[in-house]
């Protein structure tokens, strides 16, 4: 029971850094909080449950994140908006002894270089995380956008 | 104390089930989180600071809970609209040996079919919780808006 | 490790606590969050990474506080809007011995008499706690915004 405590604690610290590592724009380090050969993908919630592949964003490695990030690096030149994300309500579905299936709820607001602030984005995460050293990195994160409309030409991480 | 450190988070875990019902529209559930006797209230800060017992909603049993969803099922047909709920800063306020008074803040984001997203509430839950089996159930909960506007014809839970 | 733990759920409680003491306009008991030392600022996210002292509010002991708290008091009276905060993401970044780092996400909606609601700020809380009594106060603590833009003719506590 201890450890559930423990592990609860940890996995609350995972979705921490992860809001902080994108928020900081400290992009280099995003693919750090996935496996090798993790799935990653941007959809919205109507493609999602309709069980569509399809989405904003599918990548199928870390190799594929870093090159996102190096994409995002040459084209964002010209795009300084900050991003703020909330995570909260992470709750732990499913423990199947290998990894755990945790969805969390999530806003981001953006805020451009004048000042402006609106809400971005909002909606779920579906994820599927696996014990890597002494944390925790996501094998699968499905994140799952209740708007379909994505106000920017960039199709930059969540 | 490690009981205390569990109670916490299976409050935690509590509101999270909440919102993750809302969210998901599986409004037949959401009396689920309620005691028989419950009582649900939603109401605006100003009514509720002035003990009003007026209520955007206001229902005195889990039964009064379940015939609004049948309502809603039959009048939502036409508003296809989602919710999203996030909910932050539980606080545990007081412990009578049989009940617990809690309370949290919350923000609902509204997206419309077209995908535009707009804050839709926020404020901030006074809720009773009991221990009910293995979880907690509402015994009464005041879902207290900050504002007195709700944009909307019909009165959905929070 | 076990007492870990604990210090993770009381220092929820502080941000927890101090959430609801601005929300609900107890702004006499603001300053008692702080120590009578402690550094207070509200800065934007531009003059933060420069390495700016200055900010919109910038306080060098608790005392400066309770006068700001009192200014707030005589001019406010006009100004009958609500704020709703929360904080979510709260990560303890370093641990010296004799006080925590802590960072945390903060989103804040501003509520209008005629019920309105806007997104008023959000950003980051840059903090350094210490524990005092059976709690914790903040040593320093920098709000810091993300936008530099904040809509308001009074410098109100974030």
């Amino acid at each position: 029971m201890f450890d559930e405590v423990v592990r609860r604690l940890e996995i609350e610290a995972l979705y921490t850094g992860y809001a902080g590592c994108l928020d900081a724009d400290r992009l280099e380090e995003w693919p750090d909080f996935f496996t090798e050969d993790c799935v990653y993908r941007v959809t919205s919630a109507e493609n999602f449950e309709a069980g569509l592949p399809l989405g904003i964003i599918y990548a199928t490695s870390r190799g594929m994140l870093t090159d996102r990030v190096m994409s995002l690096r040459r084209a964002n030149i010209y795009e300084p908006q900050r991003y703020r994300h909330l995570i909260a309500n992470i709750g732990i579905e499913r423990d199947d002894g290998t990894a755990l299936d945790v969805s969390a709820n999530f806003i981001v607001v953006r805020i451009m270089q004048d000042g402006a602030m609106s809400l971005f984005a909002c909606g779920r995460y579906v994820d599927r995380i696996v014990r890597a050293g002494e944390g925790w990195k996501f094998a699968r994160k499905d994140a799952v956008l209740d708007s379909r409309q994505i106000d920017t030409l960039l199709a930059i991480p969540i």
